[in-house]
């Protein structure tokens, strides 16, 4: 039963011509489907109790070209019937479908058609990947753009959506660069004084009204201050009170609802991770924005705690919850919020490689959505994965043991309990599950990821067909004499104590286990003795080094960092991490050595060399290998050589998932876990020795 | 009439079951068409007279997932009928085609897939974008991924293939990993002696020759010198004595010839642009290795030359002369030769961003290939351009004005006189034509870069309905009265003396036009002064700036180098320049202050800030703003606001192209000079105020 605070989120709300049955609104995000009907963002998941799924970004006309991105085409009429699968999906489960069109102007390079791209002033491409440039547009150009709008527009409406959301969602993007000063140095009537730069929107919502008649809700989608100076410079971008509030009712009279947010120039900053912001960091600027208007307000906010949500509504910081990571962790969240089952609910933990976890894989070249706490996001189409809904097994009878309690040993137990088998036993060598995800967010600034753990282990205790066997080191022999039909190896793996790395694909020399002087992060974490002066060897790239790092700088450790890599965890800069880390580690005092390896390790001293030569030493009483991980496979290799052995025994599959076939991010092993468990244990190949 | 000491190159070869017409082979390299059937490489240049041309390099299963990157797939019928329409081109114009194999193994992250990728050892994504791996194939694992070789062999000689190329052309694909002892530490029959890491191949060689049966030929492409330690590590890589010539020896009975050269593990070292490589510096390895096989052999070795192409088959160095980036700049180079047109051929400068300027733009998400030497290069099927072939325009008493000498005015005067026109003339401010081209090549270790100016002069000194008109400098009354009916404005771009650039779209407070102190690229290569203390201000991240600050350097000035950017040039390392243009500039002595921006710039100071604050001053006797350039679109603005008078004076076409709409890459430059002069002058809105 639901909490009777929270009735208040379940109250309709009037928007425009259009009422939301709730409050809870799937807002627009990068899912990399593109067009494909039926892996659009939300398609499936319009039964998770939203009153509104929106698309992802969709571009305007061909000449709005992102490329490589993939991204949602409504130019024709092929693009209206492809849309419409959406449309349909979220009529039938009673919500109404939005859809979001954006032009990147100068953040795009027109890489596919070779435009040149309208710009408000003339400028270099504000992507940072490629060298061109927008042109500023003329009137004439200005009247193509607003044209081009319209035009998907209406095919937006004859695809059946009910909300049309103009995007002015990057700092960059036609909409918001006509807005903010820093750009807009127009001289004529489209820059200057704010009903100028307002204008371009006054006239494109004007026509879009008139294109689409009263049956859509027109929806601004824009950030109402750009939180402060950036690069020194004052007054570059906009302020809530001033011309965020000048926009806000130069505009009102034009729009059905305001989809609000505040943005820094730096998107790490308005989009980042855990480590950067704790739940609903914009409360202090939406309060007051709510006051500048009376139409109705969504704002998205990271949150996924429900009173926090019944808070946002009754102090006026907005009137309906937008939902983007919080909806890719739990499609079913406003469901469950509405059934009373908050235990159920799998908490986004905005993490993980591949742009903060639970949003697609943006900074990756478009690559579709992946998830940390999902696995099934994006595969529900292709491998007809659900989040809530998994399809009985036919061979109930088949006992499962699942060896490793890590993400991948614990998300499939969890699938295969939930798919009916009478008998899985999930078996761990430690006193815990969680695998490597007990310790990393012990890591500065990961607390959050708790909530992995944490979900899992609330899934697992609900299911009465799943046992937890702990402080159990499994031998083949053991494993073979268990009686179970079904095996399923999520051994994991471990960091490497010679110094194996993807750079020289070579042990360090000196480096090796059961040295006092040489840890990996796995020691590090369990409380292995780390000296006064410390070497950091990060050929890894990702959190790991840079964690150790800072909790050691955190320690009051005197630590070197030597990378291999031009910088402090490159990959970090793919979760929005990366300018915050190297500002915090520099802060602490972290001596940077990079384009080096560590060729040498001895007590007190290690050896690095520079890309071509180069020699030199480094003082280290603690050397700390953070280069690669190692698959501990030895019991699946050893099971999986003896056919003879599995056939005796009744074991007729055996998987093996995770790490310990190829160690990987969280959302992979997660996916891994997944994999056997959602489809292939009841599959064509269930009865033979089949490997994930 | 062709010199007879090129005769040699006319001679046909023999490779197993086909021969060749003449040495020329059009060898497999990026083009970013995919399995598009007519965009596919060489399809529509297999009358440029080349014995062979290949597809880029194919995934020979969905296993091979290389995504995003866009490659042929050979998987299935539908494939095959796409691929044919290049083997059927092919043989219409009597040459062969070539299909190139590839399986990217640790190269890649399975990002389409989500499959665990098939590694010689298990080993960390050695793509060095993702943090994944590979898994260590066991014997199943090695024949399913020969199996998948043998299944898109068979594929491709449906499409009509006559030849079948296996690549070895990574450091890390699955057949190089197998054959490096760096990656190869395999104790099974696989790994160690030479014997065991070729068994790989010589397995895989005996499939193929046994499936695809007499009529392929079979090729292996590999490099057989890796070009000494990398790292400080010996050893690591393979040196042509030693194993290069045991791998020769160990499979030469198992192939038909081979595709020999030679690559460092650092790829720009190998297929690096002009600034590096001198033309044909794989000779010293070449020769030897011809020895160590009595089949024929292909070397693509970055040769334009004819009478050099001649003596590496008069000195043993190959048989077979593989051409890749000089069939990109002139896709008629054979025939070219064979005519006796010595002076048409277009040079490939190897250069300008996108990988190399005549290969596709790879290192830029795969987009399709562009060229800065051939404009109509990718755009044979959608714009149907061709290199070589002008479509005669039927409004040749039009005569035509084109203003502006720069890379995209000489290829637009170029591509209209070819067309037909009556009159072309050609006009420009300065005492010679090349615009900005006139004085790149005077940067270090650009000289190779005249080609591009010489090959535009020498092709418009043929036309004889061409007119270059020097030292004139046009106003728009000039224009108005000229007497053209077709005026295209192509002013170029001029770089901003007050600092405007794309990361705080403002001017620099205290700089501008006429201060002796400030400069830009344009002054200091026209010779302006420039005092002993210099800062270069590179707010634009490709060549310019650390060019400029490379040549002050040499003329032993004190050079300190800002930058907003995180390194030097970051867009250089899309050329694969970046990494021995740092090495060099710090062997030069640069001093380097990345993350930051110049704030104000007065006499003898400049003032920098961090990215958050953290100000400080640069003593600096001069400053050079290698910031953004704005274009020179005065003329066109003017011009085209005035309907009436142009009207007025029979002018019924008005286009604007390259910098002066917005400046570019010189790529791009010359695909604007195409854009109008190919088509859209003779098309449907050559009567009205066109814009391009």
């Amino acid at each position: 039963m639901r909490d009777r605070r929270h009735d208040i989120l379940f109250e309709p709300v009037t928007i425009g011509p259009n009422t939301m049955r709730n409050r809870f609104f799937q807002a627009a995000h990068c899912s990399g489907a593109g067009s494909d009907p039926q892996t659009q963002t939300g398609t499936r998941w319009t039964d998770g109790g939203w009153a509104v799924v929106s698309t992802e970004y969709c571009l305007d006309s061909p000449d709005a070209d992102d490329f490589p991105r993939l991204r949602p085409r409504p130019w024709d009429d092929g693009d209206a019937r492809n849309l419409s699968f959406m449309t349909e999906e979220a009529h039938r489960f009673g919500a109404l479908a939005a859809v979001e069109l954006w032009h990147c102007g100068v953040l795009s390079a027109g890489m596919e058609t070779r435009h040149v791209m309208p710009g408000v002033p003339q400028s270099p491409n504000a992507d940072g990947g490629v060298i061109t440039g927008a042109d500023q547009m003329d009137r004439d150009d200005i009247r193509r753009v607003q044209q081009e709008y319209v035009q998907a527009a209406l095919l937006a409406q004859k695809a059946g959506f009910d909300i049309l959301t103009v995007a002015a969602t990057s700092t960059a993007d036609i909409p918001y660069t006509f807005l903010t000063p820093m750009f807009n140095r127009r001289t004529d009537g489209y820059g200057g004084l704010i009903e100028n730069r307002t204008r371009f929107h006054r006239e494109l919502f004007t026509m879009l009204k008139e294109a689409v008649g009263d049956d859509m809700t027109i929806s601004f989608r824009i950030g109402i201050d750009t939180l402060g100076p950036s690069h020194g410079l004052r007054d570059a971008g906009i302020g809530l009170k001033g011309d965020g509030r000048a926009i806000i009712e130069s505009l009102n009279d034009y729009v059905d609802m305001w989809d609000l947010n505040v943005r820094w120039f730096e998107w790490s900053e308005d989009a980042g991770p855990s480590r950067i912001h704790t739940e609903n960091p914009q409360a202090p600027y939406m309060v007051p924005a709510k006051n500048y208007t009376d139409k109705p307000v969504i704002n998205v906010g990271h949150v996924t705690n429900p009173d926090a949500m019944a808070e946002m509504i009754k102090t006026g910081h907005c009137d309906i919850i937008g939902a983007v990571r919080p909806s890719v962790a739990d499609p079913f969240l406003p469901k469950k919020i509405d059934e009373g089952r908050y235990e159920d609910i799998r908490e986004d933990i905005r993490e993980d490689i591949g742009f903060s976890k639970s949003l697609p894989r943006f900074e990756m070249d478009g690559t579709p959505i992946t998830c940390t706490q999902n696995a099934t996001v994006g595969e529900g189409f292709h491998r007809a994965w659900y989040p809530e809904k998994f399809d009985k097994v036919t061979n109930v009878d088949n006992d499962v043991l699942v060896i490793g309690a890590g993400p991948a040993g614990m998300e499939c137990a969890r699938v295969l309990g939930e798919r009916g088998f009478r008998n899985v036993h999930l078996v761990d060598a430690s006193s815990e599950i969680g695998g490597s995800m007990k310790y990393i967010p012990d890591l500065p600034g990961l607390s959050e990821w708790r909530h992995f753990v944490d979900y899992q282990k609330i899934a697992l205790d609900k299911l009465s067909n799943v046992t937890i066997i702990l402080n159990k080191e499994m031998t083949p022999q053991d494993v073979l004499e268990y009686g179970a039909s079904i095996v399923v190896v999520a051994t994991g793996s471990r960091w490497a104590h010679d110094g194996m790395n993807g750079f020289t694909h070579a042990p360090v020399f000196g480096a090796g286990e059961n040295l006092a002087h040489v840890r990996t992060p796995d020691d590090v974490m369990a409380g292995g003795s780390v000296g006064q002066k410390v070497v950091v060897y990060d050929a890894d790239g990702y959190f790991m080094g840079a964690g150790i790092a800072e909790r050691l700088l955190r320690d009051r450790k005197n630590v070197t960092y030597v990378t291999p890599f031009g910088k402090i965890a490159p990959f970090a800069a793919k979760t929005l991490e990366a300018p915050r880390l190297n500002r915090t580690l520099r802060e602490l005092g972290l001596k940077i050595i990079d384009e080096h390896i560590l060729t040498a390790v001895e007590p007190g001293t290690v050896s690095i060399a520079g890309e071509r030569g180069g020699e030199s030493t480094v003082e280290a009483d603690t050397t700390i290998m953070v280069t690669q991980r190692n698959s501990r496979g030895e019991l699946y290799s050893t099971l999986n050589a003896d056919a003879l052995a599995l056939e005796a025994e009744g074991i007729t599959a055996l998987y093996r998932i995770g790490d310990c076939e190829s160690p990987n991010i969280v959302a992979e092993a997660l996916f891994a876990g997944d994999r056997p468990a959602a489809s292939e244990v009841n599959g064509p190949n269930s009865s033979g020795c089949v490997r994930s």
